[in-house]
């Protein structure tokens, strides 16, 4: 039986006198999928249904970035230096070929690694996520969505407010705890602070050629929530009329989760446009 | 071994003075999916990739409509009418629930028959299309590819001018010619004039508060090429903000004829909407 997300033993591996924690889920050959991943978030912070379900067929690998987890190291405050960290974590695993998955922060990694091609990016996955210059509500719906006091911040931050996403919202806390021991640690501020000072510079930017939009020949795939508040779904449709070979796909009645409130549905979009 | 549309016989039933020429295909159980046909268009105009491949699992059902092909009376130039005609075709056959795939012209007559509901439409797929009130270049865009005095009109009004999808189109044509006899007549302008009035005047109207749009309760999947030069893709992004349940899919590198460039994606995302 193989691993799963939830049972499967953290591993480890130097780079750049960083230890970066890992899983490594799914059969030994094949592309790995590489998991980048959003704003505070651990490799817990992942949905099961969604990680085991890509890993049938292919290898899965999530990791903490430098300073994240249990990753040592500091979390730079820069997407450039994340993007950094993430392409020394992946040289050290000996991969030669990969492809992304980058949600919300980890979207903006993925575009870096993808544009500059300092590792052979084979196809990525941007979901919840904006072009550097993108339209962003970081700190406003972070903040309302704490106010709220509910059971978990993202049921408000990743769902929208209908019944039918807060239920699919319960399920995804729920299946995300399902991890008992070995949990990775939450780093606080230290984490938080550089991140979002990242995201907030990398929507500040400007970038009026698109060049990086323009530099990322891969085929990719742009998944976004109808009602992303976070990060508008407009950034999803203006990515994909700046790529080269984009294929945008926007959820109905989602927010910023949206690839965790139709985990089957997303798993099947993201093997469709995999395998193509 | 089950019909395909290029080998089915053309049945026929009456309805409201009109004999109306179909194919019916796949099993004989399940919701059919009735196909609303382009400007122009007969059945034979539907692409056998597309059409057999959905009817693997789902009875499917082509046909013409008042006036087109083989089917006797003529074509009303409002939208409103023609879809009263499909309906009539559609009561005629004793379907209790359908589900409903239109493209383009065919996608005016999905929305009016969805909105108001006068049969039981559980599920919709729009592409190429464009919401009353929408952004339209029919004439100019059919007038420059008739200029091109291309192998068929459809190679430059359906697909982009890159290699790639003129490539698609090519085998696309060679698909909907795989039909020796028994094609369906081409009436030319007593269908092209009424037709095309109809779309120019859907496009002219106005709906300010979208209406039509806003009545339709039923899940709906929203199919369109990147570079649609006939109705940009604009008008899909525009209609899946104003729906309550659209799922939005825009593929790369494509026109009009999106579904027909990418035959076997299409039906894989065509099936997983219509089993969701």
């Amino acid at each position: 039986m193989r691993d799963t997300l939830e049972q499967a033993r953290t591993r480890y591996v130097d780079a750049g006198g960083v230890r970066f924690g890992y899983r490594r889920l799914g059969p030994e050959t094949g592309i790995p999928l590489v998991l980048l991943q959003h704003f505070t978030g651990t490799i817990d912070a992942w949905d099961p249904a969604v990680v085991n379900a890509l890993a049938a067929d292919r290898p899965v690998i999530a990791f903490n970035n430098a300073g994240v987890g249990t990753t040592s190291g500091e979390t730079p405050d820069t997407i450039e230096r994340q993007a950094a960290d993430a392409e020394a974590f992946i040289v050290a695993l000996g991969l030669e070929e990969i492809d992304l998955l980058g949600f919300s922060l980890g979207g903006f990694l993925a575009q870096v690694m993808a544009a500059r091609g300092t590792l052979a990016v084979r196809r990525l996955i941007l979901t919840g996520t904006a072009p550097r210059g993108g339209e962003e509500h970081l700190l406003e719906v972070v903040a309302a969505a704490f106010a709220r006091k509910a059971r978990d911040v993202r049921l408000p931050l990743f769902f929208t407010p209908s019944d039918a996403s807060q239920v699919a919202g319960e399920a995804f806390i729920d299946r995300a705890g399902l991890r008992r021991e070995d949990r990775d640690p939450d780093r606080g501020d230290a984490v938080s602070n550089p991140q979002a000072q990242a995201i907030i510079r990398w929507c500040a930017e400007t970038d009026p050629d698109y060049g990086t939009l323009r530099a990322i020949r891969q085929p990719t795939l742009i998944v976004h929530g109808s009602d992303d508040t976070m990060f508008p779904p407009i950034n999803a449709y203006d990515m994909s009329r700046r790529m080269s070979d984009a294929t945008l796909i926007i959820y109905p009645d989602s927010g910023h989760g949206a690839l965790f409130q139709y985990p089957a549905t997303f798993v099947s979009h993201a093997r469709i446009f995999l395998d193509a």
